[in-house]
């Protein structure tokens, strides 16, 4: 019986980054993951960039963006400040080799119980596994709302034939896809009742990051996006139906919605609230007792912790309360803390930018 | 008598930050400034952009690591990632205006004097100014130990003639120039005894940043950069001359050492050790009470401030200085702190990157 204390399930940046908190303060604990370590992003275009500058400023507490340990940096280990996918995996495995964490590949969890002894049993490929606390790091990438969505791009951009393309949504994927189509000699619409392309917060979970908003006033310039701040009413293979357009389409429309992670075993794990998992203040599903969040997908009331350095923000929310629930204790949750990777307080969110 | 408690020499960032902070501690300031606001900043080369980069990460504690003060961020102002020179000034303009900060241009500090009451009479293009404290926010880019400096560049990069140029130093502003110059069609040798292309730091004080290591891959890939690992032993108007290399100048040599502090009134006011001001550990001038140092030339051992990131974190230990003298107090300071903003124990200098 392959049972262990913690199990999580899925090795992205959420998923390593819990596990190598739970090693510094030495509970065991194994990672499930359905392909290979960082499998999304090692699957990004070729041409996709992170959005949040690496830099290392680990030495005087100004931490790595895309960090997911206080130790660590990606713009040290790549040498670059917007690593790929791929380069961010080969980050990902050093922090699992750094932190000898124990990882095992191409098991794809498809069920789950809770055994009469309180214990949570996976129902995997590779057979059972049973745990006492189950952390769900899935991702949401996984679960585009749907086809043909840009996380479905493939390889590269350069797939897509040159022409017009329409682009259903503005955020940051629908921007990056209108980028590299036009970068690739294509001219694109961007339909997006919202207008990201118009609107700039201090936080970037709630518009476009810099990165991105360099690129819109390049795609502005160059004269070959048009941007629709309207709904897309209508969607079929050959057209697309806006309050005031109507577009012919040449191919079909590129959905960069967003995601739906309720369609993955985290339905069955969470209460889905407003598309939301609902979760305790300890990130701990309100469905299921010592099953746990971490990740993009974790949201409080307004505070959504979709970016990396938001979100290794609740890594030590989670084993913290794993340890106190179990008599336990670890200094390095408040080393942690000190370095900027503990938010528990989500009732000040007073950070905007004043200039 | 043009009489104030505090006068800060230098509107740069140093300059800036520490006026915002005496400003959010009720404790009046002036700011004399020989140009404008950002003088050293409005006259880089156009090319020229920060090494390391902003982005408004403020909302949750990660600040932008250009910005001044804890609730400003240069990226969400100027809405970029690698801000110019003249776009930053807008930057501290823009900080200036938020905070109502006293600043007078155009002035030019000659010389100082202690008066028998004890406060600090400042002789300027503008007559006498008196003070309680004085902080020297001069900077270093004025003082460049050599001339033709890579600060002496001109308004563009494109002034240089095309050709072969040879650069003495490559450390942030030689690979600055000897890239911008690439780009500009000429081809460029490199040379530097401690040979910085060869080696990578987590903290960007002692090895090129990641932003100028991509450069530097990009130089190597054009194959138009030859680095020498070895000291410029003799340099005249049309040679200069290494161990194993001896090279006939096509235009004179480009000096990028650094910059020689000591000849301003910096000289007069601080002892200088091994090319540094000695300090106490409030960064008190050891020379004058009530004289302080603010910027990047600040340095504590093997601690080395230059980046903004960095010496912003000293503004707050001047401030606390001078209010503890005063008997006063202000809850600002221990914002500062919370906010990374402070850092007055250098002793724990643990902060190299893990993997």
């Amino acid at each position: 019986m392959d049972k262990h204390p913690v199990i999580i399930v899925g090795s992205g940046p959420a998923g390593v980054g819990v596990a190598a908190l739970l090693s510094q303060c030495a509970i065991p604990a194994v990672i499930l993951e359905r392909g290979r370590i960082g499998e999304s992003f090692y699957r990004w275009p070729k041409e996709t960039r992170f959005i949040s500058p690496s830099f290392t400023g680990n030495f005087f507490g100004a931490v790595d963006l895309n960090a997911i340990t206080p130790k660590s940096s990606p713009a040290f280990g790549l040498q670059r400040e917007h690593p790929s996918g791929r380069q961010f995996t080969q980050y990902l495995r050093d922090v699992v080799n750094f932190h000898a964490l124990e990882i095992k590949e191409n098991v794809d969890v498809k069920d789950f119980r809770v055994t009469d002894d309180g214990s949570i049993a996976l129902i995997t490929s590779k057979g059972r596994f049973f745990c006492r606390a189950l952390i769900w790091a899935g991702g949401e990438a996984q679960y585009p709302k749907k086809i043909p969505h840009t996380v479905r791009v493939g390889s590269t951009y350069k797939t897509f034939p040159e022409g017009h393309h329409v682009i259903i949504g503005g955020a940051e994927s629908g921007m990056e896809a209108a980028y590299n189509l036009i970068r690739n000699g294509s001219t694109v619409s961007v339909i997006d009742p919202s207008a990201p392309w118009e609107k700039w917060y201090s936080d970037s979970s709630y518009g476009l990051s810099p990165y991105t908003f360099a690129r819109v006033r390049f795609m502005e310039k160059s004269g070959k996006v048009e941007f629709i701040p309207e709904c897309a009413e209508d969607i079929s293979e050959n057209t697309v139906r806006t309050e005031s357009n109507f577009i012919q389409l040449q191919y079909p429309a590129i959905d960069s919605t967003g995601f739906d992670t309720k369609q993955s075993l985290a339905g069955k794990l969470f209460h889905f609230v407003d598309g939301h998992a609902e979760l305790t203040e300890h990130d701990e599903s309100t469905k299921h007792r010592n099953v746990y969040l971490v990740g993009p997908t974790v949201q409080h009331d307004k505070a959504i912790f979709c970016f990396i350095y938001k979100y290794r923000q609740r890594f030590a929310v989670v084993v913290d309360n794993i340890l106190n629930r179990w008599g336990e204790y670890s200094p390095v949750i408040a080393e942690y803390a000190d370095q900027g990777f503990l938010l528990d307080d989500l009732s000040c969110c007073d950070g905007e930018c004043a200039c």
